[in-house]
């Protein structure tokens, strides 16, 4: 694969996942809170997380519907988690992929409303009723149910929301490597793994695969923490879309500050070859998409 | 059905559903994070979505593991409804069901995300991993699928989550009855209904019983709301549980301010029979505790 050919799979890709969720986040919901939500969700993501389940659903040759609602009901999770840990009483951000944040231009309480309607969406999306439309290709009720599962657990308190706790009770406190490997694990890891095992579960797919998959999908996880925590400090704020340093000004424990920077992208380089074995070891014919976003992870600038 | 027997029914039930909350409520939950959950939903709540939900269950002859199910999970969305919604960015009260809110105990933060992962949980709880504990009786994928569903709905932008965005933009508001009634049909009444409706999705209903279940908890939700607004003026704060009067006192409107008391308590009249109506044109030949449940929602004092 070349790289013109993945940059012109990955724009394909990308115009299929904005247009789904343009259709799916309503505009309509009532008294503006769907304004707050597409907000919150369209324009100016990278949208790894959909491009994993996307390449995940390829590898294993899946069903494509499927795919795009995991890959819309992902990004949802992932934006609605953004739009409550920007909030003043979290990290308290006015800055957001270069926009003022949501609780900035919708008030807090509108903030926390379209991030609460974002999460129920995200499996409203998972599970169309039947007959209704865009429902067209029919995704097994099975597999939205396995779906729902693999997201719900990945969002909830022993992934996602469970890491952003432990996170705020960590401000000040100084980790160790296993416990901020824990925390990262949990708060990003989580997502990014059920990204890669939502596309897997679209498909038929090996025991074998679906634990080096999982693997692949926990060394990315890792791998994009320690990266983002070397981008804190080594990128201005304008290059990121959001502000530079906060964690380190929050007082809060990175890769950097635990390992040092130089330790931190030996890391990196670490978890990005676990990655790359472990999709060798799932014997799936063609993982080339997967390695490609493996390769953007880690060595993206923002 | 003699009241004793439905007393007797009801404790069992509760015993149930609280025994369910209790296992399925995470205690280990990373950094406080389980506590925040457990405080936000156990001990105290009438448990009326998900006595709904079993009474229905029961009215089809359904699937009791799927019932036992989705009681804990509309209940975990009903409990982290109510904690964000105490926070202090939308009605910043601080007594709920006669203790500190979430908030008040966990913080801001913490209350939001334990909001946040009950949320998650409540579909976590719809679909076990296949095998896993408390899976025994193993409910069928596609009722897990059709249970997110309903539960999603009722919850998202179109539901609950849509009602709270227009209470939150309609204080200090003249709004008309009918606007009133489109609030709370949203509000509070999408997931009494979903109750219902998720319970009769566990065994075989007819599209005719199903109809006449969802006028049931249409009518029941409206009825459960204008009660609640008269209770709110009637009563005293250490009855209700809650501050009494809150509305009031936060110029939101109500069904009393709307219509005043006395047309208030002609309209719940009306809503308790319709819901009767509805029941009867279900067909059901066993649908006395939703019948009584009915009764209980008009005739509480608290």
């Amino acid at each position: 694969m070349t790289a013109s050919a993945f940059g012109h799979w990955m724009r394909g890709e990308l115009e299929h996942v904005e247009e789904a969720l343009s259709q799916w986040v309503p505009a309509d919901a009532p008294a503006g809170l769907g304004l707050a939500m597409r907000y919150g969700v369209l324009d100016g993501g990278k949208r790894l997380r959909p491009l994993l389940v996307r390449a995940a659903c390829e590898a294993v040759d899946g069903h494509q519907e499927a795919a795009l609602r995991a890959a819309v009901a992902v990004e949802l999770i992932h934006a609605y988690s953004l739009v409550h840990d920007d909030m003043p009483c979290m990290d308290n951000d006015v800055l957001r992929r270069g926009k003022p944040t949501v609780h900035v231009r919708y008030g807090e309480a509108g903030a926390m409303l379209a991030g609460d309607a974002m999460q129920a969406l995200a499996f409203e999306v998972l599970t169309p009723e039947p007959g209704a439309a865009g429902d067209e290709a029919g995704v097994p009720a099975a597999l939205q149910a396995r779906l729902c599962g693999l997201l719900a657990r990945a969002a909830g308190h022993a992934g996602m929301a469970g890491g952003q706790a432990i996170d705020l009770a960590s401000t000040g406190v100084a980790l160790d490597e296993a416990s901020l490997r824990d925390m990262h694990r949990r708060k990003t890891g989580a997502l990014l793994q059920a990204s890669v095992l939502m596309g897997a579960a679209t498909g038929l797919c090996s025991p074998l695969a679906w634990a080096a998959l999982s693997d692949f999908g926990t060394a990315l996880g890792l791998a994009f923490q320690v990266v983002d925590d070397i981008l804190d400090v080594t990128q201005h704020s304008d290059k990121l879309g959001k502000t530079a340093g906060k964690d380190l000004n929050a007082n809060k424990p990175t890769y950097v500050t635990v390992l040092g920077l130089t330790e931190a992208r030996h890391q990196a380089a670490g978890l990005h070859q676990q990655a790359l074995d472990a999709l060798t070891r799932s014997g799936l014919a063609d993982a080339s998409h997967l390695r490609l976003l493996a390769d953007r992870v880690v060595d993206r600038e923002s």
